[in-house]
């Protein structure tokens, strides 16, 4: 296929493509900055087929590399700005990045001290213009290569990587899920078909582009020629502000996110432009659910995960909400099963793991064959989320991968967070697991076993994390126990730690 | 793939799927009929991989058998219903059909005959409901088999073959054009994309289902769960009355139909619901596009071909309406070329053959591997049809198929109908084109050769196509002249028939 960005902004240039906080980027604009992005990247030395870091803050510039990418051939690896240089060191050397792409302030430093500990090249975002321009900087040479015809008239191979996102499975390491293009345009098909594509709407992305939820949306818009209104970041404020005013029809939220967004504005009725307000990431509360049906905002229970390009299953439109949060239907091309423990279909009304199938499915995890053949075992990815078919075949999704702890709409798997507290000399054994937040839906807390006559507290334990681990990451709870809660196999029991009790000694 | 229908319903199965005139069908409804339809085509012999030719006005029982025919695993073919017996025994036995739905009345003769000529098997669409239910009709036997795994738990193969629809080339041989499930799965695609797709959109369907135009509306349709309005046939009062009364969205018309609809309606201005008029078939007269758009009609222009399950490109909405029919883009995923009569791809501005390349492409002609190669010489679909890409990439439509005649929104190919005139013994040559026609935009007319001595008149003329012709193929006027307009290599020249004159001798 052509660049989609390419196809869109001859068909609908004088559409509004993308509305920052401080410009509106029609679809001509946007495909000229994305162009001069792609150019940008070659000059950086980026060659076809190569993978190119990005740590951003949401803004017109990743939207433009999202597109500029698919022009100069090369995979995008968005980085999450939260972690540390230790954890993206470690991403960037998994994937084999040629290049980094950083933002300013902070994170310029943060990329860096990563890149140097791998080898990677940093460029800052506000450099590739001047390599587009054909000007020397910090050493990267500009190969002007006007005569070179896949340059120009580069093509989109739908089986071709489009971008890597990282991870963590129960095993609590990082692994890179790789997303073709086909996989973002059969997500982008698939919701089109589940609720509505049109030209005129207008997504509101205040979840960081840096995860599958938001970066979806930008695929999702070049294809439909839809427009985002695009958040730096996730304020309760500025979302709710941006739905009276800035005639939003869709919007993604995380409930916690959902949640803020209503106590702002307040018992005001929704905002009747607003059609679909797509809610994921984690069970939602019934009481939220209840609440945000009363205002009227059409909310739409979804559930999705990166190695499926975000959506997988979604309360159709018109639908009525459950308090159960049930309902959910795949969408159309993908198709959901729930297994036993050996992987045969349960019948409906059992609970088990849900199994995806369909063509937005991941190609894989990068350079893991064997954790790739175990998740798509038989073609079906095996999510570890727990869910059952009820007698109508609709999907109700029970516990998100078993033990995974949502806090403030990011992920945290607890096995990478206990496999950190284990490092430490004088830890033998740990266990983490989430505990209910007012604010964050939940927080990370954790159980330490200390090696006996070991003096170490939590704050000598959160020094040690602090260069380990995100700060999201990092538990906000300890307690210390003489042992922890392990089955005969000697499967840590996550689920009875909160039950424990033990010496606290933590922040709070 | 799951079967379409099958997903949908279970989606929205509370949505409005179809407005027939005396029923409203919601998804649940029409699912029940497709699952029907199903059992009854399985009662009457057919089994999958078989092809199902299907004789009947547009009404809910087409709509079940184009779904029924996906649970089925059956290919439909549907003929078009204003073809002789002699005509339809031709469609019948070149795609080897084992079975022709039909429907009653005339229509019931009419297959009957053509049937009996080519040992197709004939079963009334008012007896698949006695058949299904495990009756014996006619002789056909019911094999009731429940247990069968693939019958209960159809899938749909992208690859394999949804329908073949019969279209005539230049060489006046009717060819069956292969569309997969896969061509009509892009064509919505593309076209959600392009023009939008939502499940409130309402779709108003008087083209024939028998045609390419009216059959992708019904796939769209399930596919993006919007509702189709159908009328049994094109009057312009009745659509008229559904663009005020019935909240259409979205209509398809060809260029006579919106002529008269606007007759029909007066200066009033377009109903507020209407969003996109889709405009094809034909080049429309400058002065219709803009008696359109002056009553605020959202008429979009559109350029198709049954070889690419319709839609190839089509004006984007916004964009202003131009005076000669340009500013046409592809649908995403579908791209266009102008050649030279080589096959080499001409500058802009330049005119030339429209080639088309892409998803939507048919599989190729049944059973005419040489017809198939030629036609998709080196992956591009051969139009024949002239156009010319403008400086900024869009496509106009100079003439559609060199000297095909649009007459009433059905294509006449002037060589199957000369094929037929030179069987008569009394005609050396003929020539035929079209001549602009009030009500139908043009009409056959036919230029004839006689042998010397010969007596056959305009009337014996048409007695003897009446049985070889459908009605819209026949000329209306006539033109007795001693030789035809012919170039060096003997080749007809169409377009200077006009100018040649002679002996006029027809019921004009």
């Amino acid at each position: 296929m052509r660049p989609w960005i390419r196809t869109r902004a001859e068909a609908t240039p004088q559409a509004i493509a993308l509305v920052t906080q401080d410009r509106t980027w029609r679809w001509a604009d946007l495909a000229r900055e994305a162009e001069r992005t792609a150019q940008g990247l070659r000059g950086a030395g980026a060659r076809p087929g190569d993978r190119v870091a990005v740590l951003l803050e949401n803004g017109a510039a990743f939207v433009a590399l999202v597109h500029g990418a698919s022009l100069a051939g090369v995979t995008l690896v968005p980085l999450n700005l939260r972690l540390t240089p230790a954890e993206l060191a470690f991403q960037l050397g998994d994937v084999d990045a040629s290049l980094l792409v950083h933002g300013a302030g902070a994170v310029a430093a943060q990329a860096r001290e990563a890149a140097s500990e791998c080898g990677a090249q940093c460029v800052a975002e506000t450099d590739l213009a001047l390599l587009a321009a054909g000007a020397e900087v910090g050493g990267a040479f500009v190969a002007a290569r006007q005569s070179d015809a896949a340059w120009l008239e580069p093509a989109i191979d739908l089986s071709a990587p489009a971008a890597i996102l990282y991870t963590s499975g129960t095993t609590g390491r990082p692994r890179g899920a790789i997303l073709s293009y086909g996989s973002f345009l059969w997500s982008a098909v698939g919701s089109a078909f589940h609720i509505g594509a049109s030209p005129g709407d207008r997504w509101l992305a205040c979840m960081p582009l840096f995860h599958v939820g938001g970066l979806a949306i930008l695929l999702r818009s070049v294809l439909a020629g839809s427009a985002v209104v695009l958040h730096p970041r996730f304020e309760a404020e500025a979302a709710a502000r941006a739905l009276d005013e800035d005639e939003i029809t869709h919007a993604s939220f995380v409930p916690t996110m959902l949640q803020r967004v209503l106590d702002a504005r307040g018992e005001r009725p929704a905002p009747r432009a607003l059609r679909v307000v797509l809610l994921g990431g984690a069970a939602a509360p019934a009481a939220l659910l209840e609440r945000a049906a009363k205002l009227g905002f059409p909310v739409l229970p979804t559930y999705g995960l990166t190695e499926a390009a975000s959506q997988v299953a979604t309360l159709p439109p018109g639908a009525p909400i459950r308090a159960d949060g049930g309902g959910l239907r795949p969408l159309p091309g993908t198709e959901v099963r729930i297994a036993d423990d050996g992987g045969g279909p349960l019948p409906a009304g059992e609970a088990g793991e849900i199994l995806v199938r369909g063509p937005t499915l991941m190609s894989g995890y990068h350079g893991r064959p064997e954790d790739t053949a175990r998740a798509l075992a038989g073609g079906w990815l095996h999510t570890g989320d727990v869910g059952v078919l009820d007698a109508d075949g609709a999907l109700r999704v029970l516990d998100r991968r078993r033990d995974l702890i949502v806090s403030g709409g990011e992920n945290v798997y607890p096995a990478e967070v206990e496999a950190a507290l284990r490092t430490h000399p004088d830890v033998t054994d740990a266990g983490v697991a989430g505990l209910p937040d007012v604010d964050l839906g939940q927080h990370v807390a954790a159980w330490i076993v200390l090696r006996p006559g070991a003096r170490a507290d939590a704050s000598e334990l959160e020094r040690f994390l602090r260069e380990r681990l995100a700060g999201y990451k990092r538990p906000r709870a300890w307690r210390f126990v003489p042992a922890l809660p392990r089955n005969a196999g000697g499967k840590l029991l996550r689920r009875e730690l909160a039950a424990l009790g033990g010496e606290a000694d933590g922040p709070e």
